[in-house]
């Protein structure tokens, strides 16, 4: 510990099935579901399926997936300093609404249990917690409005929780919906962060027969899912009605970056899309934040370049506990890759990188305070 | 015309449905189609319509679509000197293989016709034509592997015709299907280009209920649908296999430049997939060709840096007919915006500038030869 302030790491991409979630996941049959399966070796292990038709029988999950200490020891390995941590995917999409409603609430202090007795940073000057946490929402078919913006009031009062993850779904029409209107105008009031996650990815037909594991869902259809969430979000005029929203993009914000110039074109030639919105497509992508969850620094450098969002508005994240090593022993290869990238940003200061690994979140999440 | 060569300006994405084409499609009463309709004011109007569901039913087509002479007309309103002509999606696609196989030969006779009674580019040292073309494969669920090889030769033995332009569904089950390996070696042996483009996008109901017209099957299916394609292609080892095939990718390659450090980690966390392949996902874009059609420098200056595609491997494409101006009079705004992109990419030389424009078309299509 120096005198002044240590310079502080923070994930803001990090995941967690609290216990009581990977409960409910145990005890269901069809996806998403943990199942216990006997591996060829004749080891237990218990599966995770998350979307239907998954590839490979899911992925194995043990501890790193609901128990804090193994969240603790990732981080002491890696450096990290503080983690904003979230439920992962598919988060309560698959609920009756009384059920989300119940179950969101009772997640969300879960959460703040989870973060408000972690141990405090050992970081000179500052005197903040470990772990912060995203909420979650009851965002499902049928939930009553009022039941939602409950859902952000409680999230708005419990002090280790600073914004929300959310789906692409909405409340069945997906994120362009109007009737969320009310939802995001509670939440640009209570100032939280939307961290907007992908689930389903496109349609699996278009992978093709050749069996290529996770790779193409993952690696395409996340980011894709992501890209056509923001890019609804942003044709809806929502950016437009509720200018104070801090939407965080999670994968960098897959392929919007890269496609903004196009989206802005085909919008010029559209009349009726264009005098809807106030501004060129490619002014909105300026208001976003993106985590730096990239894998490489062409992707990152390019990624706030673009129509400046700039630096700060880029934070680290490292997608823990998915993108596991192959090995038990070795710093995992995802977390030193996403980091290796942030230094080598072609252009980037010194100030840049701190900002995106740490100053960033600190500011937009307020951990100060 | 100067005494020394005039730089040429070659348009290599550009598209005509052959009068012959164009006919069959008015003859259909299924989409693909074209139909009269009556606009309110009472106008004759002809309608493309080339996906079912298709929003605003369809578009406004007319002389731009196939008239040789409006090609011309828009070529010397920009200052192309050169067009690289290839017939629109959806291409055969919607045929039975043997009519498939005889609308192809009959299609590339056409275009070699189309392109060898063009004039002569009025350019000092070159004497070459001002259209040349992108020859069709009669890919289609039950063709036979012989009927596509001798459509592969034919197009090798047109002398205006320098490659071919594909979709993404090969004989039904995309281009990773093995069956394709024959195909891949004719193509690579006769050093045609293949000219990757998108048509079928991914699932409509991404896209929502609000009514957005083309703009997100355009913006994002598009390129959705190429960056897959391209990646099933990387993943199934075909640029392994056949290394000197030259394979150019519509749009800028699509997400795919933003999406290949994401790639080559979700291949790393997979071991059944890295080990089929000989080189990191990376390597396999530097193998690529990309059009400069993304209508921003930033994204064209990310597209060739990232991976070391490196300029020479980008080329100056327009997409027309499509993308038309709002009013009649004006230079075609998509147009400019391309050309204003790859003059204004940060750190790119004239002979960066010059290559993108016509020089990198001249050498990969030969066409001083």
């Amino acid at each position: 510990m120096s005198a002044t302030a240590k310079k502080l790491l923070v994930d803001i991409h990090t995941h967690v099935y609290l216990p009581r979630y990977a409960s409910l996941l145990r005890s269901r049959s069809s996806v998403p579901k943990i199942c216990s399966v006997t591996t060829s070796d004749g080891t237990p292990q218990e599966r995770l399926l998350i979307l239907n038709h998954e590839p490979s029988g899911g992925r194995p999950v043990g501890p790193q997936y609901w128990d804090r200490e193994e969240k603790l020891k990732f981080m002491d390995r890696h450096g990290i300093d503080v983690s904003i941590v979230s439920t992962a995917n598919p988060w309560l999409d698959f609920l009756s609404a009384p059920d989300a409603q119940t179950l969101a609430s009772e997640l969300n202090n879960d959460l703040e249990q989870y973060c408000s007795t972690s141990p405090r940073t050992s970081s000179g000057n500052y005197s903040i917690k470990r772990l912060y946490g995203f909420g979650l929402l009851p965002l499902v078919p049928e939930i009553t409005t009022s039941a939602v913006l409950d859902t952000v009031n409680q999230i708005a009062q419990l002090p280790h929780l600073r914004g929300l993850i959310m789906g692409t779904k909405g409340i069945g029409k997906g994120l362009d919906d109007a009737a969320l209107d009310p939802v995001w105008d509670a939440i640009e009031k209570a100032q939280l962060v939307v961290f907007l996650h992908p689930h389903y990815g496109v349609n699996a037909e278009v992978w093709g027969e050749v069996n290529n594991g996770h790779v193409l869902p993952l690696a395409l259809g996340f980011p894709f899912e992501t890209t056509i969430a923001a890019t609804r979000v942003i044709l809806s005029g929502v950016l437009d009605r509720f200018p104070s929203l801090r939407l965080l993009l999670a994968h960098s914000g897959g392929a919007l970056p890269a496609l903004s110039s196009r989206l802005a074109s085909c919008i010029d030639h559209d009349p009726i899309v264009a005098s809807r919105l106030k501004h060129d497509a490619r002014y909105y992508l300026g208001k976003l934040y993106l985590d730096a969850v990239a894998y490489g620094p062409e992707e990152l450098g390019f990624a706030i370049l673009n129509r400046s969002i700039g630096s700060k508005r880029m934070l680290f994240g490292t997608d823990h506990p998915f993108f596991p090593p192959l090995t038990s022993t070795e710093k995992w290869k995802s977390v030193v890759e996403n980091l290796e990238a942030i230094d080598r940003v072609q252009g980037w200061s010194r100030e840049d990188i701190d900002g995106v690994c740490g100053a960033n979140a600190l500011a937009l999440f307020n951990l100060t305070q």
